[in-house]
């Protein structure tokens, strides 16, 4: 039997992790199923941002670089990201955006592969991996002159050959929520003699993470989608410690000298993650960001991501049973894995026509998920939604699936007003 | 006869600059010569960030990219960016750090050069340039083969010859506040086959700045000195048009690809500069420095850059001859040139000791500059005091000069806790 209003309204009320949702301001009227593009507002985050404008910034001014922990910022924020990724304090930095972080990290790597494998001349990717990894990675294959391979999920094993030097990876995909096992491609690209790269922009805070564990070398992520830090937030990055201090990165600026009010004409790298950072931090953002971290953080007591992990299943399972019970016959494909140990925190739905409308109508009924563009071929067009388990509840899955079966069944979606694209999809 | 306190008050009453003043919260009982290190609080800001956390984070969240302006940003404060460099609209992007958009720029720069004139593989620049700009610099060249020539300001002229691709530097220097005629330097080197890359770090705001009448090559500049942004505002960048579409910059992130939202998997650079945009850019500190921008732009009706520099000529003026006539004899010389147009808005002075405890015993009593290292040979510590004509006033620069003259004679300077150093200086 489907999974009733009622049934879902249980589940809320035993929900060991439902106060967590506290911690969060949701604008009335909203189901929010796009956490995984930003995610929603830290109750904490307008008095701390406030105090960093009018407290540090108007009256600290420059003393609180000292005074108000501006200085070690993308270190203290860092430490508390480590707690999330299976990290060690002093392993990650908190600091600019998740496309510069990559660019930073996959250089160092190609470095390494170019001292200890100078015959390996490939990068392996996923044709699927968000395009601007795909990008970042194009543009240093051009620099360099390697060549960028770029292969199906299914694929990837194949591609580890001797001829590669990095496998760059997204640990869960953003179209398809579909999640790689991270400890076992790592150890195939490590017994093939290749490097591991990972992008954890769907990852941190959605899913258990276990850098360490893994052994993964390098991996970057996103500080606004799942760990709440605000539009645009800080991104960071990780090095794994035997690679930390191996070389420089090319965005090799003051922040990341060993002594930057030494102000000395050298460049002398500071040991350490410390080195991957460049400039000045927009310390507001980062403000912000840091009350997002501390909403993830207080799920260590109840759990931690292992049980934010096992509500986010919970979750999907439902979107996927009630999507698949009461929207059939409309013409849905689910496109996110099944499996458990596939599927990250969010679930993808196509359909040969309308998404990008289905989409639309479904936020002007305060139902926000997003669209994501195939690729007009293969890859159709995504309904996607994202399950932050931090802030998600039972019922709403339960109406949001209602809400799709509306708009599908009155055809709604197909009003003028909802088919107009807009420059942000 | 020096100007007496009288004098000051006189000039403060007939500035006509005065009331731009108003548009910014200083801190009670603070004189605040440091805005070239850290630009003071717009009024507007503490109202327009709340606004961007509350409304358009909490309550639009993803809708906002579209209705709040978030996706435009880089482009609409780099048009306000413009008119304060003698740029034209659709030339500059407000993004990123300083030092990232240098690698951008000086990539770019290299690039063309390579392909213009292969044999020219030297990078000049003036060892006392801002070390940032010497590290990505640096970095560069290891990347590339090529060598990096520091020379003294002096012999900038003699270093151009036809092994030189381009000359990178800043327009005032940090630690002397002594300027480039930017117009000359960029006519020498475009004589000698050589692109001028500029950082203007301490001109936007500051000086007027002609990067289209100067026919200049490439350009940067930070958001939080002269600008006001806030506490690591993103910084800009700038491309003469006809170099712009030219080349990818390495940093081939989404946000600079032709069609970001369509998700396609190769990099194709959007035209023009908003190809030097990265990745997601952090919304909250770039909303406080539109805030900043809009104090600056609001001279324009008064006489904009030339009245904002007239006055700033005055303050500098003014602090030069008080410092020297009120605090003779004690060992302070001036490190800033006399000469108008070899002088930023800073005045620096040097004493052969003590300079770092006399900055803290100033800051002790509410006079806020700051202190810049010496080399520990030729280049003495620095006392350095910026004056942002904007907010700073000709009673201040008397009453500085007096705490100034009271630290030196009574000697408090020399309190074991004014030589604790911090971590931030």
């Amino acid at each position: 039997m489907t999974t009733t209003l009622q049934d879902c309204r249980a589940l809320d009320a035993q929900d060991p992790l439902r106060a967590l949702r506290d911690q969060f301001t949701l604008p009335e009227g909203v189901i929010y199923l796009d956490g995984n593009s930003l995610g929603v507002l830290p109750n904490t985050a307008a008095a701390r941002v406030a105090e960093a404008v009018t407290q540090e910034w108007g009256q600290g001014l420059i003393r609180s670089w000292n005074s108000a922990g501006w200085f070690d910022a993308p270190q203290r924020l860092g430490n508390k990201i480590a707690q999330l990724v299976g990290a060690a304090p002093g392993e990650v930095v908190a600091t600019d955006s998740t496309s510069i972080n990559l660019y930073k990290v996959l250089s160092a790597a190609l470095s390494i592969a170019s001292e200890d494998a100078p015959g390996r001349k490939v990068l392996v990717s996923e044709r699927s991996n968000f395009p601007t990894d795909l990008y970042i990675a194009q543009a240093l294959c051009r620099e360099r002159g390697l060549r960028l391979l770029l292969v199906e999920p299914e694929g990837i094993a194949q591609a580890l050959t001797d001829e590669v030097a990095v496998l760059m990876l997204t640990h869960v995909n953003y179209r398809t929520g579909a999640m790689h096992d991270m400890a076992a491609v790592t150890a195939a690209a490590h017994r093939a003699g290749i490097l591991a790269v990972w992008d954890l922009a769907h990852s941190a805070g959605a899913v258990p993470v276990e850098l360490n564990g893994t052994q993964a070398d390098f991996a970057v992520g996103c500080g606004y989608k799942y760990l709440n830090g605000g539009p645009g937030a800080p991104a960071f990055v990780w090095a794994h410690p035997k690679h930390a201090s191996r070389f420089w990165q090319p965005l090799a600026g003051w922040w990341g000298h060993a002594a930057p009010f030494e102000f000395t004409p050298d460049y002398r790298p500071a040991p350490g993650i410390t080195r991957f950072l460049c400039g000045t931090q927009p310390i507001l953002s980062m403000t912000a960001l840091e009350c997002g971290l501390d909403t993830v953080l207080a799920a260590q007591p109840l759990g931690g991501m292992a049980a934010l992990r096992a509500k986010s299943l919970a979750l999907t399972d439902l979107f996927i049973e009630l999507a698949e019970a009461r929207c059939a016959g409309h013409d849905l494909s689910l496109a996110t894995p099944r499996g458990h140990a596939q599927r990250g925190s969010q679930v993808c739905l196509t359909r040969s026509e309308g998404a990008y409308a289905i989409v639309q109508a479904l936020i002007a009924r305060g139902v926000i998920g997003d669209f994501r563009a195939g690729d007009g071929g293969q890859q159709l067009d995504i309904l996607r939604f994202g399950f932050t388990p931090l802030y998600i509840g039972f019922e709403e899955v339960w109406l949001a699936v209602e809400h799709l079966k509306q708009v599908l069944e009155t055809g709604e979606w197909q009003r003028p007003e909802f088919n107009q694209k807009q420059a942000v999809t």
